[in-house]
């Protein structure tokens, strides 16, 4: 391990892409939804619309357009757009919410639980995301994910990228912000925790945006660590 | 199991004195600083004389006569007031930090790894304390205690047994009150949790206080359940 490692003593994941695959997660419900009910759906271009509401609907709160708003409630006004605009119409109430908590069953990535089991030996493993903490619960309950304790922006009232996440998670955690390291698939996401002192960690996910795309995934020097996944970051900690 | 209990989806427990004993761990803590430095403490006594000073600190906070302080702070303000009123006056600093910090180092009851894990396979299980995140964090890594999350009086602002304590605890699970059980070895936690809608479980900790102390364990019908531990806990809930 890198010496100016030594004083990490907490890992913050970011959830959506880094920690779960919600793209292949919201697309299998899409699909399994429409044979059910008989439609004809473009599941993969249905989850993109749903995540591509959703840095504009954070940006509503942020702005102060909206009260402090949960992602389980913006997932459901992005949801209920999307729906129109892929004309589907006969959902009832209860199918809709069901749908709406596809977030909450969405699937690890392949080497995430091993991986954070492993990490989990040495250091303190939160998540640090813009979901909910009961979408974090759920998630983790259905998955399997093996966290010591979920930190959300919904404690902080401050969506990712905004300085009081990252400097909420360290201070309730009981750290500097030197002392904990931000685990992301996304390089703006790491910027942002550098710039308020934290550690940094990349991890690729090369496959988030689906096959075909191609996330900006190379390695970066001004991260203190690169991996390729959660058992190379394992390696790279020495745990 | 009780049909009006077929609703309950989470567990929130208070923690000092129903998962820990918060008295023995302390008067040892005590016990061998007091050796190491030769001093002749009553280690019973003063772990007393700390806890004692608890909930008139807590007060401090909730009157506004002090803003919002984490225990960890409240700890310290009254550990210095019992280290003079003991005539405790040669510790350094560091290691007045480190006895501070025998709150994140408490020992579980015999029952209570187990228990928790036998619930945690049917329920959400959550702490719900006065203690901070960190403290809580710490608490259950030394101990091996296994939280799906870690709530605190920290992330409401509110102590129990303010409502905001027990409704924000409902409400960051996503859940309705009466989906969410409170579990406590003391009946005031449980009557406050009781008036905000919560179910409730009293689980006897007689040596709590100490042997020869009788606290008030009667069963009481008011209460959805009464256990003797978390075992018999888990048995009355069919988990």
């Amino acid at each position: 391990m890198k010496p100016e490692l030594a004083a990490v003593k907490a890992l913050a994941f970011d959830v959506f892409g880094t920690v779960v695959d919600w793209r292949g997660s919201i697309a299998r419900e899409v699909r399994t939804l429409a044979k059910d009910q008989g439609l004809r759906v473009n599941a993969a271009k249905f989850s993109d619309a749903w995540r591509a509401g959703y840095r504009p609907a954070m940006n509503r709160v942020a702005s102060g357009e909206l009260p402090w708003t949960k992602i389980d409630d913006l997932h459901r006004i992005i949801l209920d757009e999307v729906l129109a605009r892929f004309k589907i119409t006969a959902l009832t109430e209860a199918e809709k919410t069901h749908l709406n908590f596809a977030w909450h069953r969405l699937k690890p990535w392949p080497d995430a639980v091993r991986g954070l089991k492993r990490l989990k030996k040495r250091f303190t493993i939160a998540t640090l995301s813009n979901g909910n903490v009961a979408l974090l619960n759920n998630m983790a309950k259905h998955a399997g994910l093996p966290w010591d304790l979920i930190l959300s922006a919904e404690i902080f009232h401050h969506y990712k990228p905004a300085p009081e996440a990252y400097l909420g998670a360290a201070d309730i955690l009981g750290l500097k912000p030197g002392e904990v390291m931000m685990v992301a698939a996304h390089k703006d996401d790491l910027r942002h925790a550098a710039q308020q002192g934290l550690k940094t960690a990349l991890v690729l996910r090369p496959l988030e945006y689906g096959k075909g795309k191609h996330p900006d995934l190379s390695p970066e020097p001004a991260f203190d660590i690169n991996a390729r996944d959660f058992n190379d970051l394992a390696d790279q900690l020495g745990t």
